[in-house]
């Protein structure tokens, strides 16, 4: 059902955590690439998550964008059944910021990796961009399309009004 | 295999979780509670991670203590997986002390919870007692065991010399 | 005056921890197990707290959950006694969004065990949750009623939409 | 037994506490100002502390110093049973160096006061200044003493040698 | 002009420290101690603080409460300059919410004492039972009040309605 | 001079980074995909710095792994310069433990990609093997071989003895 | 085009840090410093960072005060290409308050020298100052204006009523 | 006493200091700028502190740098009694590792500024760095001494070996 245009998985622990993650679906539109969308809750649907990243290669995904907040397990456990390459995204949690997103998404053991981005919205774009820059190495068109973006945020910021008071 | 009187499991996600957590095997052989001890990594061994959680009930344990470092995802996903009573030790890790620890296993969404005691052999030694505790609901002689370790340790610290230059 | 069918003891260091705390009784009321919510302020009132925490077992308490903010110290001293199993709900705090109560809870001496559940309202569900579960070993028909929870909270999950753009 | 010349009672949660402790009552001791110095755990001897936090002032003591590490609560719950003044000190506990034992200590909830120092050696020998320092408020040589002392130690700065190349 | 009724000194970095502060000016007034209310900054007003700090026992002053928030030197740097005790409050800072106004407060070196409160305005409610508790050593009268004060204090929340759904 | 077989840099900013980078270079070797490794100080060579980073892509790298420490800017600015995948290894510093470096790198800006590793050692291991997955998308023999890998690792935590005392 | 009288160089990862930065103009402009504000970020704009930090002191600048948030490269970055004296502000970041902005700018390794000020506003204003009192070492009549700013901010405190009930 | 050619100051809370204040020392050395190195207590010789500060802009002094570690009030303190460019360099202490210095000396209120160094030696080093990069503003022979050193430190980066093993 997943198709080779669909190339990115980008799975979330809740719908809540969607505002967040939905950065990352963005610029992979931006960029012309393929994503699905799904809630993959590490501890409320364990089999849905077993199921999901053991058959994730066999789906046709070549990269995995996994978000989740507090004890952020889902990155990890995804990582440990798959050799996809999988980017975590921490998302802010409410009492310690994402403090606890973050150790929880980075500090994985030797022998399971997990590329883990920004706390938060910042976070979820750069899996996205991260993900395209992935698959841009097998894909010529996509490295010319992500190298375009690159520059014109360049230049955003190269054109922008350059005084002694910067307009806001 | 398991038998009724190995009521406690107590998992670890490396061989070398155990210094830290033989403090719960042995003060539960202190108070005379059977346990299993096994190596259950969640990152390394997804399988026996889904087999061992989904299994526990029916092979007979009642509580699961689970230590792990880092990252660490071992309590976290196995209490997604059963409705046992599960306690997570944080064992201490390299860089951080096992603050990452911590979080990791104390930081659980509502609807899945872990038991989360102190980092460390304080911690390991806590989950074996807290084990006791919930078993002795169902055990009136291991309540009295129990209770009897607790006043021998309370008579430990009344009976130390209470002098002005404290015995080290 | 406490009954056999008020097993679980709720208690907190201050109303203000109530809008927390609530989160336990409604989770222990979704489940049928009865509970008594006291407010026991290990600091304000610790001749109350003595008289709670030494008389709990025979007043017909199984499992105690309390909840506390700050240098939280209630979970610790009621844990010090009495042997019943003892659930820690550290509270958010204004200054330290509850990193000051999460560790003063967790961070217990060997020999006195508390088992700590997250920061804020997600910790106070799960603590109903892990009273549940320890009052299930000894009681099939409300292992039967958690299972029952725990699988419509999967279905949840997994009945809600799939689709790229997940509906918040 | 306890006479009007140990005005100050060292306490401390454990023998293991008395390095760290000690240099309380060594500065007592250079400052002639008697001292008591005593285990009592809060979580291992609750009655003790109960007794000792109740009876204190009838003992005769003026001021309490109380140290301990972790998940400390021994302070506070002195504090909650008293209203003498007292000092806590965080011993530096081995997982997170005394940030645990110093949020126990210091973020006491509004209404019972405990001072704290400094985790560790640097915190002891400063409660026991701090308590000669009360003590001098009404007791005129005392005073006199403790500004002597004082004096010496900045004399003991100033008289250092002041070169290009400090001698270590 | 400071006279005996006055014998305690709030000082503080700024008015804007004032609101946090003024939770101890108001435990005192409610126990009958005198207090004198000062902007003293130690980074602003460097000869203030000097003159103050050097006088103050002349002035007539027994204790010092001190609040200051981020690089918060304005305890410490009174403590060493008078023997009287010196109080020290955390200020909740806007970026880091008082972990630096704590740690620069309580993390003085050995030989000049400041003893440290709760951040915020429980620490400054706190501030000023603490000097009541150090003043009424040597002031029968005030001990009376201050008891009475944390029995009023403890009835209250024991009468506090003690149901199921506590009243918030 | 860089060819084909040598898809991977690993860079660092000083050749005391070695002893935990090195744990990439040998993943790496293990799993035959070949490397450079690279001294590219962010700092004391920042000429070297832009000529390498701007120059990777044409160089024949497809992946860079970045390893710096403290006020660790080395993988981020490669991020800024190149439009392949870089991943950062946060190195274990000296006061803070690498808490610093891990912030360093992990909290990138939005548009700018750098998938963070675990600090240390574990880090650096992992940096390997996600840049060896993130080459098997394009290369099935050692899509192969890295799956080969993860089941050797598998393998050796299910063989090892599983009893109640585990050998350390 | 940049002329004597700018000798300070104000420059900003984004327009979104100038409502900090502009802290560092405001003084200036007090203090009759001429200043340029520049928006030039490490990621985003590589090519402007190297020209700007390589160029400044050719085109004049004395001192840069660079504000940045997250990830904080832009101080460090600049420090690397110009022996000027290098003042960094870290920017309040949304997750983490500032506190990876501070350890990515003041943790810098020995070599390349960063003056790191407060997070924030704060900071902001200090680099102000701080590049004046730099500046005003070679400059007679901007020394005099320093001090009699720093006079009238003294004033400002001494002049505030000091009554017991401090005006807001 | 002092002379032109001692433009700088090192001065530290206690001998203890030395061992990384020595950094800035040898520094200073090296790059031929002339140094006074005192112990300069702020809590132990507050009116040396005093009288070295307001002092030291007559005493022929251009740039102060100031180490200290826990509550570290020195740096601060200094700076609010001069408008001489005040260096601060965060000591490593024993419980925090510094992390309480650098808050201490880091998180000064608007109005009073100082440079803030990484914590340790490091820190030393660029303190020492960042005094000539601010005398050389005006000395051109220092500004070359100082560029010759910048691209020695670069040169020996880049003459190092580059090889697949790195020589440690």
């Amino acid at each position: 059902m997943v198709q080779d245009q669909r190339p990115v998985a980008i799975i979330m622990g809740s719908t809540s955590d969607w505002p967040t993650m939905r950065r990352a679906a963005e610029i992979l539109d931006e960029l012309g690439v393929g994503h699905e969308d799904l809630v993959v809750s590490a501890h409320r649907t364990p089999d849905r998550l077993v199921r999901f990243a053991t058959g994730a290669e066999d789906a046709g995904f070549s990269v995995i964008i996994a978000g989740a907040g507090g004890a952020a397990h889902l990155p990890g456990m995804v990582a440990s059944m798959t050799t996809l390459p999988v980017l975590g995204v921490p998302v802010q949690s409410k009492a310690l910021s994402g403090m606890d997103s973050l150790l929880s998404i980075a500090q994985m053991p030797g022998g399971v990796p997990v590329g883990t981005l920004a706390i938060g919205e910042a976070g979820a774009k750069n899996a996205g961009l991260m993900a395209a820059s992935i698959l841009a190495l097998g894909d010529a068109e996509l490295s010319l399309r992500l190298k375009s973006w690159r520059q014109k945020q360049t230049d955003a910021v190269l054109e922008a009004p350059q005084t002694d008071a910067p307009v806001i």
